[in-house]
Parts: C-alpha cells; sequence; structure tokens
C-alpha cells in the first residue's frame, strides 16, 4: 500500500487556522478521523465564501462533495491549533477537485492530507456547470 | 416558563475566539444544539489548559461534567465565529460550576448562555477535594 | 448543589434503541457530554415524526430548542446501546418541555437524564401556537 | 473523473444496521460527508469487538486509520436508518484495508461505499505484525 509524500506548507495556499475541540478526540486520545472530515469541509466552505460565493441559504450554489479521502501521516489532537491549506487539484465542467492539507501547529510537514471532490448541482440535484465565478476563483487556488 | 436574562459580555472574563464548522449546522440551517455544548466544553478546558492543569493524557485532573445546560437567545450558524466567555458560578469542596455565555460575531447580547457543573475525580472515579491550584484559578474567574 | 433523584425506566414511555458511536467517546473514554445532547434530539424528533408530525423539509413544523439541559448519573460509551425515553412535563400553549432518561444497555436506573424545551415557530420564526395534533400527540406522551 | 460502480447488498457481509441523528444532516438537509466516515468507524469497531478484539481501554489492540475515503452515490438523511457492510479489501503484514458500503433504508445499491486502511501499533506507536486472531477473522470477512 503505497502512500503519498508527506506534504509541505509551501504546497498550499489560503491557510486557515482552525482549533480543534475536546469532543473531536476519541479513545485514543486523538483527533477521530472523521474530525479531519469536518476541519477540511470547514476550510472548502469558508474559502467559497470568501470568494463570494453563496454555498448556503434559500438559493445556494450546491456544490455536493461526491467523493473526497484523507492520508494520515502523524496524530493530532486536542488543544493543538490546525492550520489547513488549499490548492486546486482538478478543474472539470461540472466538478472540481479541491486537495487539501492540515499542519499541526507550526509544523511544516503536513499530518495529514486529503481531498474533496465536488460537483455543482442545480435545484433539481442534476450536475451543471460551474459558475464562471467559481471557475475563475479556482483557477487562482494555487500555491 | 421563565427564561434568564440575556447576558452581557462586560459579565464574562476569558473569552475566547471559536470558528463555528459547516458541519455544526442540522437541517434547520442554524448551529445545532449539541454544537453549542462541544463549543462550552472546548472553552473551558481550553482555559484549564491555559492555567497549568493537566486535563488529558495519562495522569489528568479528571473533572467529569454532572450537569450542564443551556438557554439559546437567538440563532447561530456557519460560518459566525463566536466569543465564548466563562465565570465562575459556584466552588464547592470537590466540585465547581462554571456560567459560559456564547456570542455572535461581535454582539454584546449573548446568543446562548449556560453551565457547566464539574467534579473531580481520583482514579477510582470517586469525588476528590479540588487540588489547590485549581481552586485558585477558579477563585480569579470573575469578570 | 442538590441532584435530581436517578429515574427509572417506569417513568419514561417511547424508549427507543440507539447505538453509540466510537466518535461518541472522547479522551476520557466514555461519552462525550455533547454527545448526549445529540441522542436526545434524535430521540425526540424520532418521535415527533412517528407522531405524523413533519420536522423537517421545504415547509416543516418548526419546533426550536430554547433551552435543555442534562444530569449524568453513571458512565456511558461505546459500544454500549442506550434506551432513550420520553415524557411530556410541561405543556404550554407555543412550547412545551420534554423530559428524557437515557438507560445504559439492559440498566434499569437512568445513566443521565435530562429536557429539552422546544418553541413553536412561524416562518417568520416568531412563536406560533402549537398545532392541535402535535398538542395531542404531547398530550399522550406519558408513562 | 471515473468513479468505482455503485455496489451492492450481495458483496458486504457483517451488515450492521445504524441510526441516523438529527445533528447528522447539515445545511443541505443531508447527511454531511464527516458523518459517514463516523459511521464507518462505528461498524468496523462493532465488528471488531464482536471478533472478540480489545480495541479499547488500558491496554487495547491499537488499529490506527493511515488512510480513508467515501464515494458517494445518493443522498442520505436523518431518520434514515443505514445498513453498513463490510469486506475485506486487503490483508497484508502490520496492516489491513476494509471495504464499507452503506445502504439506505431497504436499498440494493449503496448510497456510498468507502474504505479504511488500519495499521496495527505497539504501545510506542510502531507498526507491528496483526495478532493472529484479528489475521483470522480478518481472513474470513468475505461476503
Amino acid at each position: 500500500m503505497p502512500r503519498p509524500e508527506q506534504p509541505r506548507r509551501a504546497g498550499f495556499t489560503a491557510l486557515r487556522s482552525l482549533q480543534t475541540r475536546w469532543a473531536d478526540n476519541d479513545s485514543y486520545g486523538h483527533l477521530n478521523n472523521a474530525a479531519y472530515f469536518s476541519l477540511f469541509d470547514t476550510a472548502i466552505s469558508l474559502w467559497q465564501i470568501d470568494q463570494g460565493i453563496v454555498i448556503d441559504g434559500p438559493a445556494p450554489t450546491r456544490l455536493l462533495v461526491v467523493e473526497n479521502g484523507c492520508t494520515y501521516f502523524a496524530e493530532c489532537g486536542f488543544p493543538d491549533v490546525l492550520q489547513v491549506g488549499l490548492r486546486l487539484a482538478h478543474l472539470g465542467r461540472t466538478s472540481f477537485r479541491t486537495d487539501i492539507a492540515l499542519f499541526r501547529n507550526d509544523d511544516d510537514a503536513a499530518a495529514a492530507c486529503g481531498f474533496f471532490t465536488q460537483v455543482h448541482v442545480d435545484a433539481a440535484g442534476h450536475p451543471a456547470p460551474l459558475p464562471d465565478h467559481l471557475r475563475a476563483c479556482l483557477s487562482s487556488l494555487t500555491a
């Protein structure tokens, strides 16, 4: 089972500082795997909101997660402050993939890295072309 | 069903800024009630750690929650940044109660307030006198 | 700090069996306090749905939690199966309070008990009289 | 971005019924992606416990998640009851990979499928050969 190389901060942009929570730790005294996905989700959503994309509310730009994953290199845990960085990995017609890396406190090497593939869907739930503004923002999501 | 008055920032200390997460919102598009408790838990734990109290690991000062509650005044939701403040409400021999208020972004009036009653237990799980250092720190937890 | 007496199964109705999850446990190797609220929320919501009350979707009967709390008597933890029972505690004009007790596996004495006060709000978020059907269902929520 | 085929129930074993929770849904009114990982984690852990493997407590067989992922085919949401099935995907010397599929209520086609790669670590956190009993149990985890 080959593993990706441990990413460095220089490979990512839009780093965001996220405080872990007491409940993020599980019985092993470290961050539960589901908590990483919740942090990735949050970093991606905050970046999208910062770009002016309305992802919530009555008529959102609805970007459904169709695939995601995470590779874990080192244990994190409350009360760590995590830096979560992003990078565009693929830009399709109706979908895109964001690579994500999570850094523990001041570490330069990532404790975990992952990806989210999101598809833009219309109100009926069918894949729809990515809005121009989102496409432009994603194009600039490079380190 | 009488409700407490909506607290103000001036009544609390040790305010800590906590970022909401996308998954904190439920189907109603607002912070789920359980998320408030997770934020309260985190603010209390971070304050205890900052005081040098070792609440985790192989031989922690184990402070079990024996009662808690929350009153909700206004809806919060991702991507709000919440300020969570504390105040000592009661100091007993083996237990203490912390009052908590949660402020949405720059609001002066609390969106929610609550309390955590914690009891200090020994390794066998029996109530034990509060350690002197914790008692001293709690005594100063006043606005 | 006086505590309520530890409730028994006979005092509650509509018991529902809920499986704990690995991530419910925190660093103390037991169910995190926020997980209890998530289980209470679930038991109440499932009961309301079973009564034919539409609490989700585009035009829900919106029942906001305005206050809740929990008293903890004994530790629970994954992989426990929990039985969560309900009982009407108060029925007002626009709001009601449900008492909840949580039983660990086959225990007769509750590991925790709590309450949820919910207010019925209209689309504008203002308190509105409880719908007749909900009122009738709540009236029968007795052990 | 090619996607795996939507798995069927016949391809999985050890199906377990897990109740969704109100808080599992996010603002989109469907199960948040992190909730799927929490359910996968739970199904795998319950199966391991059922095999007599002690994964928690003071001296656990510590099986760390080093990689996981999920592909989403159809939306699920509270109050769905989900059936989560398992299948051994790879058995190494110190690690193994479990494939997981999640079925909504009575659906035969999976709403989501994923995998967890876990490594057995000793008390110092170093990879260690899989215990014989675990290896034998995993060998029989086939549909």
